[in-house]
């Protein structure tokens, strides 16, 4: 059964996922808050900032107006940043309160609220109020969107505390290139997309600081051990890390050139100082602000998060990368499960 | 406290793991069946076949004559081939029987012994009864020769049920580069490491079908998660394959093009048939038999293996490569979690 669906946020992953449900045969309204990127998709079916030289479906309309995007849909889907998240939602619930039309609300932003530390499902949940909407699904997995835009196979999950509301998830996007497995735990999935940023920004920093392939597995495996510990005193259930938005996704983050977070932590591996790194990324670098709520978090549960803090002295407190890094893996060995 | 200790196979990981034993302070012997190699170690202190433009410690003596090489020792650590374990503990074992010597046994070869499927640790407690020796430590993780060998960081599980016996050959092993964490469980460690070289077939496989990044780190977290499931029912516990033999030793080895499994993988998606694979590559690919055996196991456990029943498809019936991996991708959406 196809769906009529809402997509809010026209970024590369947003824009690609919108074109996928189109694909699918789902009726697709692609909302950005840019005027001129919906004409650039209106009218000629491209959106160059951020997918370059990609043709859209010509059936995928983009929107400028909200209420009209919103109007009889099955689902919304939040593709916008983890910081235009509280505001986004006020809108929708705005229009939802109007029209008492109560959809599947969907999201696939990876990151923590700034400041609160919520957990994104915990914004929506807030700002959209249970009475205006069905289930929150969460979908989150290793994918880039440019593998997904060349139709290259692609898992993730869809998790949601309600199995119909995944069900209908996983209906609209599931092709042959793009698979989804459904997970209850929403917590495991939202969090490991968020704190794996960090451990990739150390998997950069020990390349930069030229250490070999044997320390970044180390670091990684350390790394998934310590969001674990972390993901499960917030009450995520620990097999969720071994799955699709845990170890998978890390996997793909920390691995790969591509990806922000890993550059990040190799230019500052390399010597190059924060705020240079940060002014020539030009883009949100999703581990530096992850790492502090991490710190945080790990501060309030009484948590070890030993990379977490030694990247934390670096960002935050200017400890220098090349004696902090050497340090954190010349630690005291002990046993490997406590 | 320093030891003596005996070190069985010198092949790169053997001679460098000897090596590091002799810089940590111990007095080594380093046994080889080769007397060219023995008397190359000890006249030129190089290995060039194996480890090459090194130059191993003075202090360090290699022996052709195994009982001269395990006289009084407190350790004795194998790292000869999977295929050979058998008959070099038959002879330790011989030698032990006349000397009274009751020393720990380590292993730190990877892979499932052929045709009976048994874990090194169990071939090595069959061969070298009980009184003969102290307790069995596994050695195994994230760990390339060549990293070591430049003093690069590298963290590996010694894993054994007897806690002195780890503590032992920790305190022999640890030093500032080269970490060792201390784990129970035998079974999964061991699985571990004979496992993950199937996954990084397959990995080699999706990049030289021409794959990308979010399909490969599917296929490695779908992929730990049935060598888990196997690991458990032979009596593994879950969370070591999250740690350094699991997760660790899956990234070391499915991420790197220096990998032996990774490269066969490579070359069967590309087109190359199977034994032209084998016959060009000139090593053991342990994930050939290590499939075969998983394959076994998995029938009389009655476990679900798809990616490893798929690579058996393709290695044991003559599947079409270009047809089962990408069939394998495209299963039925479920679950994430069974």
């Amino acid at each position: 059964m196809t769906e009529k669906i809402a997509v809010l946020g026209a970024g590369s992953w947003g824009s690609i996922l919108a074109n996928l449900l189109d694909e699918n045969g789902n009726e697709v309204r692609l909302w950005s808050y840019s005027p001129a990127q919906v004409a650039e998709l209106n009218d000629h079916h491209t959106n160059e900032r951020y997918v370059h030289d990609f043709h859209y479906s010509e059936s995928l309309t983009a929107y400028s107006d909200l209420a009209a995007a919103l109007d009889g849909v099955a689902a919304i889907l939040f593709v916008v940043p983890t910081k235009a998240i509280r505001s986004v939602a006020q809108q929708v619930a705005a229009v939802l309160a109007q029209t008492g039309n109560r959809p599947i609300i969907v999201h696939a932003s990876k990151g923590l609220e700034l400041g609160t530390h919520k957990r994104l499902s915990q914004v929506l949940a807030e700002k959209i109020p249970a009475d205006l909407r069905q289930a929150i699904v969460v979908l989150s997995g290793p994918s880039h969107a440019e593998e997904v835009a060349k139709r290259d196979i692609t898992l993730i999950t869809a998790a949601s505390e309600d199995d119909d509301a995944a069900k209908l998830v996983q209906d609209a996007f599931m092709n042959d290139y793009f698979r989804i497995y459904t997970n209850h735990d929403v917590i495991g999935v939202e969090l490991g997309a968020a704190l794996k940023n960090i451990i990739a920004l150390g998997a950069g920093a020990l390349h930069g600081l030229g250490y070999g392939d044997d320390a970044k597995a180390a670091l990684m495996t350390r790394g998934l051990a310590e969001i674990s510990r972390l993901g499960v005193a917030l009450g995520a259930e620990p097999l969720t890390f071994i799955g699709l938005s845990g170890v998978g996704d890390l996997i793909v983050t920390a691995t790969s050139v591509h990806s922000r977070n890993w550059r990040a932590g190799n230019e500052l591996g390399a010597g190059q100082d924060l705020q240079t790194v940060i002014d020539t990324m030009g883009m949100v670098i999703e581990g530096i602000p992850s790492t502090k709520a991490a710190y945080e978090l790990a501060q309030q549960q009484n948590i070890e998060m030993p990379i977490t803090e030694a990247i934390y002295d670096v960002l935050y407190k200017g400890a220098d990368i090349k004696e902090v890094i050497p340090q954190l893996m010349r630690r005291e060995g002990k046993p490997e499960i406590q």
